[in-house]
């Protein structure tokens, strides 16, 4: 469902968690993020082509289209934007992603749609104006993805992390943040693993993230962490978790 | 334009070099393939929604959409498999990615049009039958996407190699292989040091494929390396590019 994760009345944060059918377990669930400052929209990682039609509408209670200013892109995964063809055909909206892809977006769409509406982020990050407040694009490379943003407001003090901190979960168990972090451990822990490419990388992420004033990390797969103590509980996991490239030997790299 | 790579009369592969428009500079370009056995026929990465049209008519000289077994994916990028939706509805084909990925491709599509017709290939890499041959899918993990596969047909003994070897050129200078090696290196040096993920995964890659008869190693993007001399050149370069994780410091994660 839609939930107001943060409201003032002129600045708002909204999460759609409930948008990809992920009955079947074919298709992994993926949240997506609105943010509206003063009547000006901004979309994080809206998702594929199945997401598409509900974000649309679900949207409108709190912005509409015409007063969507930008896509932010974590990276360039289907699950990320795989719908941009059709955002960039119904809205006026400009897309903006690491310059290690954004010439790789117009392959989403058919040609000349995302002419000139494409925005690089430099790999040192980007302050990004949206209404009356400035959106931060937080450096977060091979985390997964080599050309990689995490988007912070500094209103809500929300870190939209991405693929960090991703749980994979039903999306009928995402409307709440995490209670018991050990418990939900299991539920992140071979993602983690897996995708995430080097504890070296990690590390760096978390020094960087220690000195932001982070109130909530809220990951575009399964449930969010709220309050410092969580926060907090997650730096400290995943400082010391050995992952990607560290776990990788020659016996993985063998001709079947 | 295609050309036949290898054909010996029941067994053919073929490259298309030229289909995605990046006269404005604004898309990369990429490399298409087909391998025909027997009449029965493999693409590999196909690409994006700009590519789709030319491939599906430009493929039906050597082979019929009817005829069309398998779309094997490197990976899950969009010039990879954004157009895999269209390829789902009009033809019977079935989708073979890594696991890391099979959950992810639904996200391209519209709801229900992947069902069933995705198939994980195992960190370990498998053998495809085609006809009558057999493709391996060999390990390349992290080169640069986390759950990413080569392609080898034992019969041209050429190695899709995805993205390693990809070099960044105009769809013009594709047509041809690389002539001089030391002067083909500032067409691919920046690509691979930012987004091949370590220097230690890209030596298990070359310890592997050292192991291997290839004759030619054919990548994703730019020019092609014919000849186990030329094959060489590019396995010794690689095995000692530093990159990606290797290059990264504190200073790369900072708040802007």
């Amino acid at each position: 469902m839609a939930i107001e994760l943060f409201n003032n009345g002129k600045h708002l944060c909204v999460i759609f968690d409930d948008l990809v059918d992920d009955s079947m377990g074919a298709a992994v669930q993926a949240n997506q993020f609105l943010i509206v400052d003063n009547n000006h929209g901004a979309l994080i990682d809206p998702g594929g082509n199945m997401t598409y039609n509900g974000l649309l509408m679900g949207m409108q209670k709190y912005c509409s289209s015409k007063g969507l200013d930008y896509i932010l892109a974590s990276h360039a995964d289907p699950d990320i934007i795989a719908s941009i063809n059709k955002w960039m055909i119904h809205t006026e909206c400009n897309v903006l992603i690491s310059k290690l892809w954004a010439r790789f977006v117009p392959h989403f769409c058919s040609v000349g749609n995302a002419e000139g509406r494409v925005e690089s982020i430099p790999d040192e990050g980007m302050n990004i104006t949206l209404g009356n407040c400035v959106i931060k694009a937080i450096p977060a490379h091979f985390m997964h993805s080599e050309g990689n943003f995490q988007f912070y407001d500094p209103i809500s003090k929300i870190l939209f992390s991405g693929d960090m901190g991703a749980s994979l979960v039903h999306h009928t168990e995402v409307d709440t943040p995490v209670e018991d972090f050990k418990k939900h451990i299991q539920f992140m822990e071979g993602f983690h693993s897996r995708y995430m490419v080097s504890n070296k990388i990690c590390r760096y992420w978390v020094n960087m993230v220690r000195r932001m004033d982070v109130e909530s990390i809220v990951p575009q797969h399964g449930r969010r962490f709220e309050g410092k103590k969580m926060v907090n509980e997650f730096l400290n996991w995943i400082e010391n978790l050995p992952c990607g490239v560290d776990l990788m030997t020659q016996d993985n790299y063998r001709v079947p």
